[in-house]
């Protein structure tokens, strides 16, 4: 498979950064007070750690789902794969930053929360841009469907419309924005569960399950 | 292979996980009083880093028993096995907690032992959750036989309601509760060998046991 | 494939090395001055991560495109691909030795530029070697034309005369030896495009894509 | 392949700890004094690291070489390969605490080298179990002459005698110990080539090179 080693190398970097998200978290230390007190006052931490678990975890899903369908890869490919993981390796700085400052309010809480979603929004604009080079360039083993393009179109807008809000949001509230963007990643997580619903039957389902995936999951 | 990289990606994540646990050992430092001192005192560190490998590892392996069975990958499958992700991701953190507090005992060396092994009991059910959907979606190659579908519910069973009690005894004992999840990784680790005994003959070693570890594995 | 575990591990290790640049980026912490401050007094560690990120993508893309001309894999290539790991894993320190020393400037920044400029010079020397064993061994699945040699040795030079160049300019102007290897990894990631340009047509792409990319790639 | 997710699994462990290996490298920050002065006075970390990749690399190299003649995996083999990663991934920790206390002497610096010695004599012997129950329980794909069983015998002989030498070494001197241990893995590295020299030609490389290699390569 010619896009095996991209996917392999992806696969690491989605890995490291999804388990360095949570080196973020040893906050804790003896001498600090107690422990519960520390855990509670570390709330930011623990919020923005699911948040972007859950946002790697998705564009994870995400990446699988283009990659399965890709037939081979070229070199701007490569790069534009590159520059989604510059994105998705700066998120748990982004993380660890909007953690430590969003407790305290202020112009360095509403900073660190629109650093972190510019990141989110930046890393869904490249995965955007990657699945536009894919189709653009006639890499994909089948083609689209005009309807499969289109939704993936409102997928995309819907989740790159919401990250700017989250921008605009943090200069409001930092702790808002990091709510929408819990909300954002809950939404992809549950958007897509209807359509597999044909994959239950126990007939057919692990051909046709197969064939209707292809054009319906990202 | 269907389920390559949701393999890949676990496989990562499992391997930096597991590698992360030995970054909290290095808790001695010159200037701190006579390394071997140092060393004797942060007995925890080491204690907790045998047990979270050990977990880590038979969980891992589990993993491996299990996805060599299934054929197919449905999107809740993807989301069940991030869920699981999301609990090993969580070892490292946990174990530097209980790592850093169980020697000062008192209210902090409990909590840190009632998370540690909290995040083993969140670990077990979302790997029995993930067990359980792959068994209900007919997403195996073969289905298993009611035997094994029994013994690997008693086995969940064992496991989960261990590290239930093991909450429950970090309310007692904080050491204990480390112990506890101890034998239950040796128990795991043990507990299937004899089964693998037919294995060892020269004459058909490679076919038979390759047929029968699906169905026993996990 | 015979190169299938070295690839492996080597994207193993460019993974993990692409996202512990990230790591060096936490040098912000709540009570050393504004936020907005502290980034913008760490701008070095941001051009060092670009510029870091950049040269481990680049030099992966092409470990890439010369491991999938490889047919097979002695022990000598095991130990120059491991010689060329070596530079890749020192590039985090070397990144955050530049980051932290740049900015005060005299014989510190000048060293830290030195060092950083070295690490790539080496990892680019390592390269060229592990590319010349793999010619001069007949490791190849398809011997290259000249042309494509001369090419290759083209662009070897003018990277590791460049490195050589920038390892020079430390001694006069550290930041301007880190906009160089700046500039290198740009003209690596465009020199190649134009050359690709037959493969965007629709009828015989993904045949003759592959055919030739297998002498262009590198 | 039957071994595919073991060996995924250890190639992301052996990369995640050879690059970790470098964390321990920033043990220079601005304000303790000029660089060069530090770089000097850390000399320990920087022969710690050489040695301690130099070692993962070739325990990697031997790990490949074994597996690619191993038909399949059972559980015994699954947690044999997983205390060889034990130890494996206990070196970053092992690696910076020589690297700390080298340089004081006493018997702090005794003990830190013995630790050290300690773990790669602990690595060795685990490998040399892994590859006692491979040949033991017929896993291989082919059998091993017996020359080369005997050849493999006095290589891990030399390997684990001269680890447990060193790890005596270290109490009469601990700098002793780390260079005792460097030329074992300088040994390891060019023992192998003399055997090679036969692929060398253009002939039958390929295929004959091969087929000797599965027999001599560990």
């Amino acid at each position: 498979m010619e896009s095996g080693r991209l996917e392999a190398f992806s696969d690491g970097v989605f890995a490291v950064a999804i388990t360095l998200l949570a080196l973020d978290l040893v906050v804790v230390h003896p001498g600090h007070g107690p422990l519960a007190d520390q855990l509670t006052d570390h709330w930011p931490s623990f919020a923005a750690y699911v948040v972007s678990f859950l946002t790697i975890g998705i564009i994870w899903v995400n990446h699988h789902a283009l990659f399965r369908n890709i037939a081979h890869v070229d070199r701007p490919l490569l790069f534009l794969n590159l520059l989604l993981m510059f994105f998705v390796v700066s998120i748990p700085f982004a993380t660890s930053t909007i953690a430590d400052y969003l407790r305290d309010g202020g112009q360095d809480a509403t900073l660190a929360a629109a650093i972190y979603e510019g990141v989110f929004l930046c890393m869904g604009l490249s995965f955007a841009l990657l699945f536009w080079w894919a189709i653009r360039r006639d890499h994909l083993k089948e083609p689209l469907p005009p309807g499969a393009v289109w939704s993936a179109i409102v997928r995309f807008g819907i989740g790159n419309v919401g990250y700017l809000a989250a921008v605009g949001i943090a200069f409001v509230s930092p702790a808002g924005a990091l709510l929408v963007s819990g909300l954002l990643a809950v939404y992809y997580m549950f958007e897509q569960t209807p359509g597999r619903r044909q994959t239950g039957g126990k007939a057919d389902a692990s051909s046709a399950g197969q064939e209707t995936s292809s054009s319906q999951d990202f």
